[in-house]
């Protein structure tokens, strides 16, 4: 390979997915503007600050995805991909509101300008429109897989509220909470769209967990990014966890690969939240010390490996190395 | 009639229709305790606190009531009835965050003692649990009519939050407030119960008018109860709607009907919140003098009325009476 093909060798890139998914996006976005709309003029306009702010839609595409590889020929798949979405938002809106979170998607959070009375109603709408929409897909199957989702999303939230500012929290806890919090609504998202085009419960199987190892890929990237991106880039605040004392992976790497002589920075910034506008820098600097980020990127890579893994009895259409592009996309990305 | 007779002429009471209900609402009590259940332990903590103070579980029993008087024989209006005291569970956590309330059912509010953060997430887990329960009950039917209410209600708290403190809301507006917060989720509860009991769609109509017209009873007789009654009775404290500067049809009937002198007054008290403690008892005061309790409390009648009219095409078995009482037991109730 010369130096020219090796600048030209393509990055991970989702360009396929989007193309191949383009017309059933569009229509996923047609729902969501129409059921996204309310009488009360503050639920549109809330609503659309935050949904507006969404490039990528990577759940209802993952929907659509799997339900298009499984070989969906009909429609229904389309209102469970924006009832994901919905879903998505409405956790969104109380997170922020839970955390203080000051950005989101490179806007200021709803909470900062509605008042979090509102953030919180109208994640609610959010969530009642969602069931509205599974209602109007009609399965009953994949009603009570995004129903359990929904349940278990609340506790990985609620298992993170009370265990994640703990300096002994363990790997196996984290990747609980990241697998309830996170992975959940990917491998619902996924097992949705398969249950909606009726594939086999084997090929449900299979891209339920094709969801929940890219979710938990998704995850990992997300909080090493917390350390190592930019705001513009972001769309949110690096150092967000570490300011909020949030324990993530790269944060226990670190910790536990530090010796006696870091403890008290540890227990100070982390434990005790007393920071100094250095302390975040110095933390950084350790992770790169000890490789704290390189290795949860590395577990990310694991569970993406494991998730195209998890496709490998589907026919070859054009869907399936469309989805390993974005096991892939979801490691490399820097937002 | 004597006054010995007079004396222990009855009033109205629910005692007919808890002893009717009694083993169905046992059922749904274990089916509550069931489902609160999660690994997550402030979780069930959370909900017990909540869920266990409340003695009548009114809105669940109108589902067991309008699924046996519509001749239910099966036992799918159970889970049905749960879920609906999910639902009704998880908007009063999230409207005591809303409304940073004190007291709730005669005990502290639960955001006071687990943070609001757990009383959002909570709420959220509660209500997907009511969506896990609806799926078990099989209904399609029932579950749309429970999302819609669902997103009804949470229509009905964002425009009582942009416009509750409105001095110039209208009659109309407050009613399209309370139909939508509290009478909703009476109308689906009844009419949930009657799909489940595979009534004809006139027969679900007239129980969702049923539930409608019981629904905004109650709702007024709790506006008027918040000017008349003691904090001890009521399990939460008099006055809250007054110190929110939440107009009300008892402060609206009372500022219409005062004169100029008055206007200083309101403006100060409700408007710009800027209150003494001599100003509750004034406002009741001008209260009695309007006779505004005395005409809330007329209005809600005339709404239990209506609800009794709408069961007229009922054969007239223990339930219809039972679920009558219901009606004047709204209005005449202390509490």
């Amino acid at each position: 390979m010369d130096a020219a093909q090796a600048i030209a060798a393509p990055k991970p890139s989702i360009d396929a997915l989007m193309a191949l998914a383009g017309p059933d996006m569009a229509a996923v976005d047609a729902l969501i503007r129409e059921h996204m709309d309310s009488p009360v003029p503050v639920i549109p306009a809330l609503a659309d600050h935050l949904i507006a702010g969404s490039a990528k839609r990577l759940r209802p595409l993952l929907t659509i995805a799997a339900a298009r590889l499984a070989g969906a020929r009909d429609d229904s798949c389309l209102k469970l991909a924006a009832a994901v979405e919905f879903i998505h938002t409405a956790t969104l809106l109380h997170d922020d509101v839970v955390d203080s979170s000051q950005l989101r998607r490179g806007r200021v959070a709803a909470h900062l300008i509605w008042g979090a009375p509102s953030s919180v109603l109208v994640g609610d709408f959010l969530f009642a429109r969602a069931f509205e929409l599974m209602v109007g897909a009609g399965s009953m199957a994949a009603l009570e897989i995004l129903a359990r989702a929904s349940r278990v999303i609340s506790e990985g939230e609620v298992l993170q509220l009370t265990r994640s500012h703990d300096l002994d929290l363990t790997q196996e806890v984290y990747i609980e909470i990241i697998g309830a919090k996170t992975a959940e609504l990917f491998a619902a998202a996924a097992e949705a769209g398969a249950v909606a085009a009726g594939a086999s419960p084997e090929r449900c199987r299979a891209l339920r967990r094709f969801g929940q190892d890219l979710g938990l890929a998704f995850q990992l990237v997300d909080d090493a990014l917390d350390y190592s991106g930019d705001a513009k880039t972001l769309g949110k605040n690096a150092g967000d966890d570490f300011r909020e004392g949030k324990v993530t992976l790269p944060l226990l790497y670190a910790m536990a690969r530090t010796g006696a002589a870091e403890r008290d920075f540890w227990q100070r910034t982390v434990d005790r939240r007393e920071q100094t506008e250095a302390d975040f820098d110095r933390a950084r600097e350790l992770m790169g010390q000890t490789r704290a980020l390189d290795d949860t990127l590395a577990l990310a890579a694991r569970y993406a490996d494991s998730a195209k893994a998890a496709l490998a009895d589907f026919p070859s259409n054009s869907w399936r190395p469309a989805l390993e592009d974005l096991a892939d996309f979801s490691v490399a990305r820097k937002a």
